[in-house]
């Protein structure tokens, strides 16, 4: 077997500029890592069948919880537990990182203008 | 339940300065989320049961598999698939982050002087 490749955030968040619609750019023990520029408000939903990591690159980013805001900076992260009903905001453009279950809609259970079942590998 | 905790990694690191001594600082889907403090050679080994994610927060890494070194930078990760030989290497220190499988040693299946088995979560 060849070794495994480096992966180049920065060089694969460069590769698009549209928002809200993640790349998967490797694959971890049947999840996916996941990135995406985005801003503004996206849609509140939840994941029945597995937890959300956002690490954030860049940006003002933040997820909406039912008892309240979670503000994260650059260098921040943090785990949403299956099931929990979130919705990230972004105040100007973000960049950030996610591991997901494979497969995973970015909308999960909750279908929305944002959906995009099946995302492309970078 | 109140919402998810930011994890600021930055702060995280600033709570030790051990080398080879993971800390965890976040659990997802049965995973370990851990960042170290590293310089020097570590141990070839191998994890038999879980893939392993590496990214570089700072310094100069690299990972060396039997067909070649595999360098790193900040900013650039790399997943190890399961049961593939490795030996992480840092010219000077290095801040890294991983995931595991839950309790996976971090020489894996391969002891050594820098096994630890039982990780301090911070």
């Amino acid at each position: 077997m060849s070794a495994p490749v480096a992966v180049n955030l920065a060089e694969k968040l460069g590769q698009f500029s549209d928002h809200w619609n993640p790349r998967v750019v490797g694959r971890y023990n049947g999840n996916e890592v996941r990135i995406a520029k985005v801003e503004g408000e996206f849609t509140w939903h939840s994941h029945a069948e597995t937890d959300e990591l956002f690490l954030v690159v860049s940006g003002d980013f933040g997820i909406e919880f039912r008892d309240g805001l979670v503000k994260l900076a650059p260098g921040e992260m943090l785990v949403v537990p299956k099931g929990t009903e979130h919705k990230p905001v972004a105040n100007g453009e973000c960049q950030i990182l996610m591991l997901d279950r494979e497969g995973e809609p970015n909308t999960g259970a909750n279908p929305s203008e944002y959906t995009r079942e099946r995302l492309e590998t970078i």
